[in-house]
C-alpha cells in the first residue's frame, strides 16, 4: 500500500467531478489486460485525520457516481440524495463519501461508449466483458489513490449490494463494515433471464449496428427503452403497480380499443423506456447486466458461500425489502447464514414495505432507521465521534 | 335461437379441420360491426342425442384449437393432449369437445393476419380491437351452429379462463358448469405493464412495418421474439426456473466473458423466441394481448365483481397453482368470495406446484385429479353416464 504515504487529498466540502486515470493496466477477472482505466467519482464531506471515516457507495446497475448530487443529465437529485447529505443518515459532516461510476459505465469511467486512445475510436463491442470482481478491484485502485487503507463502511443495493459482497469478500482488512441491500451472493436464473431479454431487445434493434452505433452516428433507442421497461417491471412489485395505477385510464374516461397508452400504466413504462435512453449507454447497458449474470459468490467458493467469508473481520448489516421479487429475502437470508456459519458478525432486517426492489431508493423509514442504527453502532466500534444530536423540529 | 331447431351436425369420431362463417356480422364491444367473421375449430368425440355432453375448451394467449391433437406447424401434440382424450379426464368416449381460436387469432379464424375481402388484403391494423366478450360472442354463435344450447362445461386456462368467466357471466343459462384455472376476472396492472412490454418490441422491429409486414412480405421476427422471451419468464416460477436451469452453463465448462448464451436459460429462452416467431403472427399477439388488458369483469358490475354472478346457476371450479404469478391464487380466491357473496355453487382448489403459470398444462396429477372429480360430480348433476371404470395397470 505504498500510495498510503502519500499525501491525503484536501477535504472536499463540495461536490466535485472528479476522475482518475490508474498509472497501471488493469488484469481483469477473464484475463484480459484493460488498459487506461479511468474512474469518474464525486465525494462528499472531508476525510479525517486518520483517514477512517470513508464511507464508499456501491451504485446499482443504471446508476451513477452522483449519489448525492444533481444529475448533469435529467438535473434530478442524486439516487441517495435522501440518505447522503449534512444531518442525513451518512452525514457528510460526519463521513467522506466516495461514489464512483462502475467499469464499464458510461458517466466518465472506461466504459464501450468512451475512446480507446489505441484506435482512436469508441470501445464499442471490442471493450472487454467485465465483471463486479473488476469493478471492485477498480475501485480500491481509487481508495489506493485516495490514501485510504480501510474503508468505515461500504453500502450499496442491488447491483451495488453485489459489489458490497465482493467487496468483503475480497478485502476484508480494508472494510471495517459493510451494508448490502435488497442484494444478493449471486444472480439468480429468473435475474439472467430478465438480462437476455433486454439484451435481446438492444441487439434486435438494427439502430445497434452490431453494437457500431457511435461509429454510425445511430442511437439504438427502440431497444434500449424496450429492455428499460422490461427492467422497470421488475423494479416495482404488483401491490406497487396496482397501488400507483391499477388499471386507471390516462388522460381518458373510456378505452379507445387501440394500442395507444390507454392505461396509466403503460404511459408509464414507456416514460420510463424513452427517458432512459437520453441518459443511458446501450453497450454499457449490455456490459453491466452481463457482469451481474456472472456474479457468484458461492461458486467461486467451492458452492459453499460461507468459504467466502472465513474468519471475516467484517461487520455486517444484510437489509431485504419484504415485496422485493427480484432480489427477494431469501437471497439475504443466504447471506446471513453464511456468515453466521462461520461466526462473523451481521445484523439483518426484512424492512416490511410493498414498494418492491425499488423501496432501497425511496423514502422508506424503517430502512432509514436500520441504517441509521447500524451505522452509529459501527462508527463506535471503530472509535468515530458521535452523531451530533438533532432536535426534533 | 332458431339455430337450435337445425338439424344436429353428424357425430364426429376422430379430429377434423372445421371453419364456420357466421351468417350475420359481429357487433364487437368497441360498436364495430366485423363481417365476414370465421371460425376455425376442432372437435373430438361425438355430440350425444340430447346434445348436452358439450366440453367447450378456451384457449391461451399462444395456443390455439389443437387441443389434443397434432399442432399443423410444430407437429407437437395438442396443448392438452395429457387432458383430452379417450379415457382421459375429458374422456372423449364420454364428452363432445370443442374449441375454436379465438376471434383475433392466427390458425384460421377472422383475425389480422387474414385477408379483408373488402380490400383483398389482409386487415393488418385495419382489424379491430376486439375484447374477451367478443371472442365468447362468436363462440356462442359457433355452439348456436352446432346446435348446443347448453354447454355440459366450460374450461380454460390463463385467457382460457378469462373466457370461461365471461361465459359464466354472459350466458349463465347456457352454461352448466365452468372451470376457470389459473385466471383472473381481470388483467392486473403487472399484466398489463408485462404485455405493453412485448407489444412495444414488436412495434419497436422495422419489419414490423407500422403493421403492415405481410404486404412488405417481411416478418418482424426480432421484436417478437423478445415479446415472447420477456412473456415466458412470466409463465414460469422462479423456482421452476431454478431447478430447470439455475445457473448451469450451456455446452462449456466455463464462461466465455461475452455474449453468447452461456447459462443454458439464456439459450433455452432464446429458442423460445426464435420457435415461437414460426407458430404465430405479431399483429395477433397485439390484438390478443389488448383483449387481456381490457378484460375487466368487476369494473364491467359497477366495480363489485359478485354483481357479476348474481342468482347464478353455474357451478364453478375455481382451480390455481401456489407459484403461479402472472395469475397469483389471490385473484382466484376473489372469484371464488364473489360467487360466495351470491350464494352460488363454487369449488375451489389452490394446487401446490412450484412450476408457475405455464403448471395448467404440464403434468400436474393434483390438477387432474381435482378436475376429474368436479367433473364426474358435475356430469352426475346433469344426468350424463358415469365414466367407464378403469383398472389400475
Amino acid at each position: 500500500m505504498a500510495l498510503v504515504t502519500a499525501p491525503p487529498p484536501a477535504p472536499k466540502p463540495a461536490t466535485e467531478d472528479l476522475k482518475l486515470t490508474l498509472d497501471r493496466p488493469l488484469v481483469l477477472q477473464s484475463g484480459v489486460t484493460l488498459s487506461p482505466v479511468t474512474l469518474a467519482y464525486q465525494t462528499y464531506g472531508a476525510l479525517n485525520a486518520d483517514r477512517s471515516n470513508c464511507v464508499l457507495m456501491c451504485h446499482a446497475l443504471t446508476m451513477d457516481q452522483y449519489v448525492a448530487s444533481q444529475h448533469p443529465v435529467t438535473g434530478k437529485p442524486g439516487w441517495w440524495s435522501d440518505i447522503v447529505g449534512p444531518g442525513k443518515v451518512i452525514d457528510t459532516n460526519r463521513f467522506f463519501v466516495v461514489c464512483a461510476n462502475v467499469l464499464g459505465g458510461c458517466m466518465g469511467s472506461t466504459g464501450p461508449k468512451e475512446i480507446n486512445p489505441a484506435t482512436g475510436k469508441a470501445w464499442g463491442l471490442t471493450f472487454p466483458v467485465i465483471t463486479i470482481r473488476d469493478m471492485v478491484q477498480a475501485q480500491a485502485k481509487l481508495l489506493d489513490h485516495l490514501g485510504i487503507e480501510q474503508i468505515f463502511c461500504v453500502i450499496g443495493g442491488s447491483m451495488g449490494a453485489m459489489q458490497v459482497m465482493e467487496w468483503a469478500h475480497r478485502y476484508p482488512g480494508r472494510v471495517f463494515s459493510a451494508v448490502p441491500v435488497a442484494g444478493s451472493y449471486r444472480h439468480s436464473a429468473q435475474n439472467i433471464a430478465f438480462h437476455e431479454v433486454g439484451r435481446q431487445a438492444i441487439m434486435a434493434d438494427p439502430d445497434w449496428c452490431h453494437g457500431n452505433y457511435l461509429e454510425e452516428n445511430k442511437v439504438p433507442k427502440r431497444g434500449l427503452a424496450v429492455a428499460r421497461m422490461a427492467a422497470h417491471i421488475t423494479y416495482l412489485s404488483e401491490p406497487a403497480l396496482h397501488n400507483k395505477f391499477g388499471r386507471r385510464l390516462q388522460d381518458r374516461e373510456a378505452p379507445t380499443y387501440g394500442f395507444d397508452a390507454d392505461f396509466q400504466v403503460e404511459s408509464y413504462l414507456r416514460h420510463q423506456g424513452h427517458t432512459f435512453v437520453d441518459r443511458f449507454d446501450a453497450n454499457s447497458y449490455l456490459y453491466i447486466t452481463r457482469a451481474m449474470d456472472y456474479f457468484d459468490l458461492a461458486q467461486e467458493n467451492g458452492g459453499v458461500l460461507s468459504n467466502a467469508f472465513k474468519g471475516t473481520p467484517v461487520r455486517f448489516c444484510v437489509i431485504s425489502f419484504s415485496s422485493d421479487w427480484l432480489f427477494p429475502t431469501e437471497e439475504s437470508r443466504a447471506i446471513v447464514r453464511a456468515v453466521n456459519a462461520v461466526a462473523g458478525n451481521v445484523s439483518f432486517v426484512e424492512v416490511a414495505s410493498d414498494k418492491g426492489h425499488d423501496a432501497f431508493l425511496l423514502d422508506e423509514p424503517e430502512f432509514h432507521q436500520t441504517l441509521q442504527g447500524f451505522i452509529d453502532g459501527a462508527a463506535g466500534a471503530r472509535g468515530l465521534p458521535k452523531r451530533a444530536h438533532v432536535t426534533a423540529p
